[in-house]
């Protein structure tokens, strides 16, 4: 086959693989024995051991910093082995290679109307009409024989390789034309308050919520007098940065420089000037946090 | 030198340096400072800290997933400095730099023939006839001055780099005709049972055994009546994924869906559902696993 | 533009993001996004969150085993989104994009004159003779919107990804005359001693102290006879790994195999063989070491 490996797009990873073991390694090893000149990127290993919504929230507010034609493989797969399907998933901006098990809700998301009625609720969906899927089932583009516990290096990691050689999505496997969705919890409107929760934590220590900043303008919450609560804590008004206390730091009786803002990943987050909140607060996901104006 | 970079082999590191310090990103630049072109790639810096024998298994199990000439770099080397050699090992499918220290032994033992007295003894072994093997001794191709604590810099390192741009390994030093060679224990036949150990725990906290599934297939233990007993657990049958229980989930008492099963490296697993049996099971490396027939 | 992705020098960053988020992924992203052929390394991203001072001595004591030319992206960055100033600063061995907080500290002190006033007090500083320094401030190479809090994606990759397609420094700003200089506390001489501070442990429980090599053959303590001392212990001589004890371990009543040794980094460590001196010791970083003749 002729090819150029450097036009190729890359070949971004994202799993709950970790990096104490060689899962990771070898799923490379595997690509470049089938494309010696793949750009192999790791978008973080360190999802949650099997924790779907998280890899789904992480690949949908990430997948758009990486060049257009990307090729995300993503394998957080409790039910490997089983009848999931693995499938691959054509997007305008990327491709996807990964199990039919949520793990690219938040992708389909950004496809779907916002109006739709499947919009929040999670089950079984028709493809959005922007997307193309097919099912990765030709055994031409496997490792053989496919084990039934490490897909990633027999299925999803040689597609993604196949793929960056140039094989279209359509010599994988028929066409799929529905796919598993499971959306973050939206926040929910309580009077004038927004009630979300934290989702994650990140190595800062900073709480991640999914409260987003669009969401946030939409509702007129973005002024100084909002209100930011979390457990029995309340924050007076939104910062820009991390450094800076947005109004009134007296109001931490006991001095903690505790911050709101609305953060790179474009969710409000909580977080403490030069340390932990999530050790300070003592939070983890799932802790609710809401935000209001002032009474 | 004239060369191609997109036709040189893989350079494939695997170390127990972890990640948290800056020796494998160091390593690194001492390979793009010889071969700018060089492609690098991580199997794991997570060995156990001078865990040769961890080491060894992992190379073992996983080399051969890269491509064919396949440059690995293997550095877990508690006696760096001392009178040990460091080598360049070539085999039919890949070249290997690293301590001879024992940490190539499960790379040399797929060399040896099983029946050979050398295959279960420790020992300096006579190299097998495959096999070709050099020191490392020619200044020409080390960072010098060569320290005494980090010979993955000043050795190794270079080592790979010069090989990864066609200088041959017979230009490393003398030819090398015994090795260094700690195989794993075998597990032992005790009637109608194998008995081995636990080797290590991967991420998801499955528990990974010395018992090969070539070895089972050989002693007629695949078939669905075996039980597999770990401390005080008794778990009847293999399964087929992590997923689905293999025969009676009722045997066990505390209904933990435990599960027994021939894992991703070909050796005996026992998982735990959507869990972590090494928690579960309280487990460590060196428990005894088990496998027979029901009586 | 037109450019050979061969020849364009390596981007290495150097962070306190950690590896079990998303950043460090998206700032690679960024880069590929803009520059498709850029080879990007890793040197570490576990300095500690906001330990600027760690991350100064990290980048000081590893760049210089990189290719001449080498794009170091370092961010450790409490500051974000307030007044302190990105920059690029150009070095006669590589290019730095930092932030302007004292990250580049040690890189600096190597251009410095030893017996400048400047060299043992921390502040603004004007930049030493053999070093150019611009602003990252053209909004041309940036990402914009810039966020308040994540310049690592939206400015520093981006500039690092430019400049190694081959933007000049000069295009991103103006001139910089002035810099932040905050170095490591040096070493004192008392008497015939010289005391200094452990500054990290690495992942071995290595002890790594802020004396370096070149001071102690200063010094001419690099005999046989000299001692060290870390908190109650004595260690007789210098080792010349880690695995020789120097003199007499019976000087260590317990048999605790203690080594003192110049390490890979060029600086005083304190080591237990085959084992974690950290861990031993009770150790972490600030503990008082002294070295001196044995009286």
């Amino acid at each position: 086959m002729t090819r150029n490996p450097r036009r190729s797009p890359p070949i971004v990873l994202t799993t709950d693989f970790g990096s104490s073991d060689a899962y990771v390694g070898v799923m490379k090893g595997v690509i470049l024995s089938i494309h010696p000149g793949a750009t192999i990127i790791d978008l973080t290993h360190d999802i949650g051991a099997q924790n779907i919504r998280q890899g789904a929230f992480v690949l949908g507010v990430n997948h758009s910093y990486f060049p257009p034609g990307t090729i995300h493989v993503a394998v957080v797969d409790p039910g490997v082995g089983t009848d999931r399907k693995p499938i691959v998933l054509e997007t305008p901006a990327a491709t996807f290679v990964a199990p039919d098990n949520g793990l690219l809700s938040e992708v389909l998301k950004a496809y779907m109307a916002g109006g739709s009625p499947d919009f929040k609720h999670p089950g079984i969906i028709p493809m959005p009409a922007q997307l193309k899927c097919w099912e990765l089932s030709n055994p031409r583009y496997q490792r053989l024989p496919v084990s039934n516990t490490f897909h990633g290096r027999d299925i999803f990691a040689p597609a993604a390789a196949h793929l960056s050689t140039g094989v279209r999505p359509e010599e994988f496997g028929s066409a799929v034309s529905e796919v598993t969705y499971q959306p973050l919890d939206e926040p929910i409107q309580a009077g004038n308050a927004i009630v979300g929760e934290v989702i994650f934590k990140d190595r800062f220590g900073n709480l991640i919520t999914n409260i987003s900043g669009t969401r946030l303008t939409r509702s007129g919450l973005e002024a100084g007098t909002v209100v930011v609560e979390i457990g029995t804590r309340r924050i007076a008004g939104l910062s820009r940065t991390f450094h800076y206390l947005a109004l009134d730091s007296s109001a931490q009786s006991d001095g903690l420089p505790l911050v709101a803002l609305v953060g790179s990943n474009g969710y409000l987050e909580v977080a403490v000037r030069n340390g932990s909140a999530a050790e300070a607060l003592g939070c983890e996901a799932g802790e609710v946090v809401s935000i209001f104006i002032e009474p």
